[in-house]
């Protein structure tokens, strides 16, 4: 099968488990749903077909082994196959069916190690407000008493779990990887941002998953009428945020790779005659340089309590909490450029701003991502889409990195 | 009586009226409400007792004639009696009762006009959200087809009245004063803002009501993912509500007497973890001169434009309304003037910011306004305050208006 068909049996194998949702016409595909249960199935079968030995483990994640001449060796690869509510077609799916694909066409040929394609369980964290689930059972990282966090519908998450079939009493042997025996874990993702779209290349290789700070903040002030409080002397926490928004920008502009941004903001009393007295906002700093990152976001802070002094405001900042950035392994990357040169592609390097299960696969395995170019760049959302061309340059990407291993393995 | 034993009687009703609530511990008093009933009672006896002729017009307002020596000349005193919810004493009732004690004060001697204290029935329009039911039915331009809204239960206007026992078959006859033969209204009121206090004067005379502007508007971007787009690019709806926040503020900062306010934002989709693509903003503008507040209204819009344009954002106005500025009637300004000056006081002149039963009874009489100091300056908030000796000053100047009145007419 050429590389052009491949592309096209994942590009509708991506269309059939579109069709695996909780909603008809959307794509909702939470955490051990009915839904998640259809894309099982349909992936098991798909697995079987190509010769992959197929289970799920207690965590819900679905593992197709092309069995290698080896006791122990193992290559990982996947992605996740959960979905954020009315989801795209390709973020996860894709990543999941072109390492199916890469590890079918391997069938033919014996292998000097196994290859595990892992279509994780639950890696937005949607349904339990928990991401990277199904990638922390994996690792060992899972804590038990997550088992009792409810979802929407005040569902135990262990009750969700056995209803799906599930034997919760096997959660700690879903961590089945020694380290010792595991090539690495690699994870192909459609890329969710504009970066490969502006650069005109059909893949990337990600350099690092860029840490993440989190914050709530808070500018209060005084509520007072809008018509009869003259402007000298008002506290008004809008103003002081909207300074601050403008400031976190600024800011973020300055450092490259550095990415800030302001999503939420809650305005009370939020009436359009009283001037606010209470402003709460969230702040989201991302970048693959984890001294870069706490250092802009020690200016932003720093930023806020100047304007707030200055406006006779208070700012206070609610939460806080942090991820650092996550490194790839060096050698499966420079393998995985290599492969892509291969093809005929010099790739670009880039940080990933969003979060994959490569995070906690990244504590305990070596990992590498490759990206795949993006259209549009609307993630999470129905126009979602990816290019068949370049689905074919990854599904080559992966076929000859999984080459590459087998020649350094075998050498 | 004298000063001092009026303002301790006026703030011991106001306390007594305070208990008028439909929520015990708070202030709530509704147009109509089973409250509002209570509040006609406590006045109805007041005001019988001080000999005056009370009556309940078809709107709900309760009027008390002192009856003087005419067939036709009517002096008009009052504010309203509906709240807020948690509302404080003062805001209308002060007035009210202000009017009242000086009528009260009247009583042992003839007078060459009547004077009417008027209970106004709905100021604040939180009902119905339509202000002024009250002042408007009095002038004659209530329209019968609000009759037809509905409350939060879904109850109408026409209902609700017919249930508090008032005929609507007379709401016509509300209107029941010939301009011809009003020498005017004059409204005593609690200032609502900081403007006395920070003048250290107990009373002041309001010189217009100021004009407002009430926009709507909304800037629109690109909802993308937090973490994967670059800041170069972003369209971000937030970060250029922001920029023009803070212009409108500076704005708002160069013209004397000008106040702007965005009090009210709704952002889309708001989450931490993607841009915003949506901004919707109210912007309230109010200056005594019209021309003034209609300048800087147009140099701000000038300004989202501008902002719009240069961050690839879309910038509309949703909705826009204004009220023009209401003129008072130099005349009685200047004898309410002379009247504080009779009592001691040489006191300032000032733009009200916020609106009046006199807004909509100007349309129709010769209006005056006379404001109380407000200390702290929290109005429509249960720390609303008010000083015994700052309302022995204002009866003082409104009896002290009325001998002027008096003279005036019998000259």
């Amino acid at each position: 099968m050429t590389a052009a068909e491949s592309a096209i049996r994942i590009m509708q194998r991506c269309d059939q488990m579109a069709e695996c949702s909780e909603q008809p016409g959307l794509i909702d595909r939470p955490y051990l749903s009915a839904a998640m249960g259809d894309a099982h199935r349909l992936l098991s079968e798909w697995m079987t077909d190509a010769g992959l030995v197929v289970r799920t483990d207690a965590a819900g994640n679905l593992i197709g082994r092309r069995i290698g001449n080896t006791d122990k060796q193992v290559l990982l690869l996947g992605s996740h196959i959960d979905s954020v509510p009315n989801a795209g077609k390709y973020d996860g799916v894709l990543g999941v069916l072109v390492a199916l694909e890469a590890a079918t066409q391997r069938g033919e040929r014996e292998l000097p190690f196994h290859i595990d394609v892992i279509a994780f369980s639950e890696e937005e964290g949607v349904r339990f407000a928990l991401p990277y689930l199904g990638s922390r059972a994996v690792c060992g990282t899972f804590c038990e008493e997550w088992l009792d966090r409810q979802d929407s519908s005040q569902r135990t998450m262990r009750d969700v779990a056995t209803d799906f079939g599930l034997n919760l009493a096997e959660l700690p042997a879903a961590a089945v990887y020694d380290p010792a025996n595991v090539i690495g874990f690699v994870e192909p993702h459609l890329e969710q941002g504009p970066v490969l779209e502006r650069a005109g290349v059909p893949v990337g290789i990600v350099s690092a998953i860029a840490g993440q700070s989190r914050l709530r903040v808070r500018f209060s002030g005084k509520a007072e009428h809008a018509g009869t409080t003259p402007m000298a002397g008002r506290q008004d926490a809008l103003v002081g945020a909207a300074h601050w928004i403008s400031r976190v920008n600024a800011l973020a502009n300055e450092t490259e790779q550095l990415v800030a941004t302001v999503g939420f903001a809650s305005i009370v009393p939020n009436a359009p005659n009283v001037i606010p007295c209470e402003v709460s906002l969230s702040l989201d700093v991302r970048h693959a340089e984890d001294a870069l990152r706490e250092s802009a976001l020690t200016d932003m802070l720093r930023s806020a309590e100047q304007i707030a002094s200055s406006s006779a405001l208070q700012f206070e900042v609610l939460e806080e909490s942090s991820q650092t950035t996550t490194h790839v392994d060096a050698s499966l990357t420079d393998i995985l450029t290599a492969s892509a040169l291969d093809v005929g592609y010099a790739v670009p390097s880039l940080a990933s701003g969003a979060g994959h299960d490569a995070v906690p696969m990244a504590e305990r395995f070596p990992v590498a991502m490759l990206f795949i170019r993006h259209p549009g760049g609307i993630s999470h959302h129905p126009d979602e889409c990816a290019d068949e061309a370049d689905v074919a340059v990854a599904h080559e990407t992966i076929t000859q990195f999984i080459q590459r291993l087998i020649e350094r393995e075998t050498a």
